[in-house]
């Protein structure tokens, strides 16, 4: 039976249960932290039971959930329905947690919203309280009862290190195939530590098992749920002309002798402009590329086949159907250049800084000055969180915001006075990138800053308002460090609310303070 | 001669000037990059002979200045209320020079304000231009041509490595004895470099002089110019009740078992609220103290020698008068217990996050959802800069901001519905203190913390307003992630303009919406 090959660990079969049976291990007030990272690797067949449980009114309970980033329907979307998670963190991706956490329908989730590079040592130092059970997906359980991860690592193995009991759900849909593709590190906690010693992308100083207590083990379900992969994001102009505008500033950097794609290693998050980016990097003149980041697309695997990436590093395999079946098909080609670590070593402000990372992260929204709204709708209602954006960004060796112009077919200008939520300050953002262009603003003050970026990255449509709202904010403020005139700087939004748009189409009245 | 036994290189005799002949060195649309941090160790006499050259009309021009931080009077006060300064970074607390940067007087400086940590690797990468004179103040030249650092190290190595020509200001003011203070690393710059081989608080991994080849000295001057202690910041009761506070935290985290102060490095800044923490923390519990910040105050010599403190390692030293007397005639007992590094260590994310250091940083004033503001005054009139206050935040263990609850006898409630600039957001704010309490905000939502933050931070004349905004912006937003009301959310600010008070003093018109 493929099972018995994959629970290698005698010890561990007296463990064996139904994913019902080890549902009824979590129980009211608990908190219960999970393995995978988005929607990858995460357990999937105990909490549908648990979710199955409630749904049918045998059970009723509310739990506090914390997980690498995101989670699959089963976790996020299924519990967050049914009323089952109290407390979140530290990132969503689902759209009934989301209205959850926003109060726009069933019980109120209490979200927190954390650097994720961050969230491994936060848990182990007890900063969230205890964690009372982790639940694990496992491809396979070894000889001497270690766990391989499954299409990620996230915080697998802070979260067993910090739980009271584990759970491992075998995944028999998962392949047997990703043993060794995961390198695990054990990351002491402060004071008494020395260095993380990786000092290259490619570069494996753990193991390839999570390493777990057999007492700890509660239970060991087989399952055979299916990972929904992530459907590749659709390609569009904008998204194009972002990544063309990106190469540009590469290239920029290169031609002016300093560190570039060509010696510095890539993040690069998911999503269209993502695609786009590493879409244009395949027809581009960087070649030995090196990425370090949180997840991998198809992309990757489009340059790896192309001979112009050799290397990647990342927490979570994010690949399309077709994308994982390449992968499992090419093994020998992958499997030396792809590593999958722990989100707590591919989000480390140490490895970031010392690899000198070029950051390409997404920005909702950002304002003249530079700051950045990577999270929250109108400033107030979150959409899927900061995720590791700020781990790379504040350590990186140049960081990219990137963003359209506009979105809503115009409706909304990207480009605002003033961001009505910061996660990312004037001083973590080297360079805005729109399909419009770029604005390098390393070592601009504020006023040359906005001046750059409505004339390069504002659509120009929006320029004449952006123009003239600064040109009154210099004006009344006396030409102050960053002129803001707090009446007017959340017009554009107050606007789009009021009239469904941002634009003011006549011309008298953008001279006009509201 | 004394100027004979600190210049010990022959080689450099001949590079002997005045201060006058070296400041015609400095030309009209140069860099110019200059040792110390804070005014502590910066050059002095060539800055002062250019500003007499221009005051008395002999020369003009306009040039752009860095420094590890801020500088002392004879360079930011007298460049900037001459003209001289035409672009600035990183920090400054020159008056002269905040009304120049704000537009207020003076001729206008671009100044940019970035992470004092990441100013050494984007100087040497090239992002800010080249670096055409460095000028360092040194207490003495070895045999080798190696330069001794007086008070501060802060960005020397990495402005010497990227200038094209040195000036040496050898000052005979400064003690000789500083020798063997220092420990001076020379980074390399991604991606070729290993980690920073640092692991306690005390270690030396460098050199106690900085590295100059001979050919880039320019000049040498000999310089008398005595460097202005900084005068001890006023005790008053609110900074007492504020160290009371953080007392009262650490303490709790001790009792739970947590690391604190008794396992984890402190960082401390400057000021009367630092040195109320340090004043509390010989009397508290905690010993075997050690501090790895950016300066160090009086109130450190004070716990060494009452035995609280072993280590503390800063990259200035900024001593009082008797401080620094203090210092020199107890050589023996001080030398094996402080340290003094480059910023780029001190500030640097791997060894704030490796040696889990606990961070204690003033705010301006702080929302209702824990983002903080310490560089500009009504959101657009820049203070002093963030400097290193978000190396520290966003890479500690545990990220303490402090402030009092009011300012300007009450005028100006110090927590308010939103920052106009943000600097620090909420993802990098652990704990809130003020004079009233402190609110533990880790893994607490927007909601849970606005709860917090008013209740346990704010001054109770300010809570029932703040409460009265909060739950309007609840409703509102029928209880979104982050509720805030885009139109009323600087109400506090625009009413202090108007009123000369952010206080509601009728009761009904805390209700209305304005």
């Amino acid at each position: 039976m493929d099972w018995e090959k994959r629970l290698r660990c005698e010890a561990l079969k007296e463990k064996l249960m139904t994913a019902e049976e080890a549902a009824l291990l979590l129980e009211d007030g608990m908190t219960v932290a999970v393995s995978g990272f988005t929607p990858s690797g995460c357990p999937k067949a105990v909490p549908l039971a648990l979710a199955e449980q409630v749904r049918s009114g045998k059970r009723k309970l509310r739990l506090n959930l914390l997980s690498g980033a995101s989670t699959g329907e089963e976790l996020d979307s299924a519990w967050a329905s049914l009323g089952i998670i109290a407390r979140r963190l530290p990132y969503m991706t689902s759209g009934a947690l989301r209205a959850a956490v926003n109060g726009k329908a069933g019980e109120p989730v209490a979200f927190t919203d954390i650097h994720l590079g961050q969230l491994a040592q936060n848990t182990r130092l007890g900063f969230y309280g205890p964690v009372h059970v982790a639940i694990i997906e496992a491809a396979a359980v070894t000889e001497e009862g270690n766990l391989i991860p499954t299409t990620a690592v996230g915080c697998s193995q802070a979260f067993i290190d910090a739980a009271e009991r584990v759970i491992v759900e075998l995944n028999l849909k998962q392949s047997a195939e990703l043993e060794g593709f995961h390198d695990i590190v054990r990351l002491p906690d402060p004071p008494c530590r020395g260095p993380v010693p990786l000092t290259q992308v490619g570069q494996r100083i753990g193991t390839p098992w999570l390493r777990c207590p057999a007492e700890k083990i509660a239970a060991v379900v087989l399952s055979e749920a299916p990972e929904k992969p992530r459907p590749l994001a659709p390609e569009d102009e904008v998204s194009r002309r972002i990544a063309a505008n990106i190469l540009a500033f590469l290239q920029k950097e290169k031609a002016a002798g300093r560190p570039s794609a060509d010696r510095l290693p890539l993040q690069s998050g998911v999503g269209s402009v993502a695609n786009a980016v590493l879409l244009g990097l395949k027809d581009g003149e960087f070649s030995h590329l090196r990425f370090y980041s949180e997840v991998m697309q198809d992309g990757i695997l489009d340059l790896i086949d192309a001979g112009k990436a050799d290397l990647a590093s990342a927490t979570s395999l994010s690949l399309s159907e077709d994308g994982m079946r390449r992968l499992l098909e090419n093994l020998e080609r992958y499997r030396s250049k792809i590593v999958l670590r722990d989100s707590e070593i591919s989000n480390s402000a140490e490895l970031i800084r010392r690899l000198g990372v070029i950051a390409m992260n997404t920005a909702v929204e950002a304002d003249i000055y530079g700051n950045v709204n990577s999270s929250q709708m109108g400033g107030t209602n979150i959409y899927n969180g900061i995720g590791g954006s700020g781990d790379y960004a504040r350590s990186s060796a140049i960081s990219i915001f990137m963003t359209g112009s506009v979105a809503k077919n115009g409706a909304v200008s990207c480009i605002v006075p003033m961001v009505p939520h910061v996660d990312h300050t004037e001083h973590d953002v080297d360079v805005l990138v729109t399909e419009q262009g770029y604005a390098d603003l390393r070592g601009l003050s504020p006023k040359e800053r906005a001046r750059q970026i409505i004339e390069n990255c504002a659509h120009p449509a929006y320029r004449p308002q952006l123009r003239a709202y600064f040109e009154r904010a210099c004006a009344a403020t006396g030409g102050a460090q960053t002129p803001q005139l707090l009446e007017e700087c959340f017009s554009f939004h107050t606007r789009l609310r009021e009239t469904g748009s941002m634009l003011i189409t006549d011309e008298k009245e953008r001279e006009k303070p509201c």
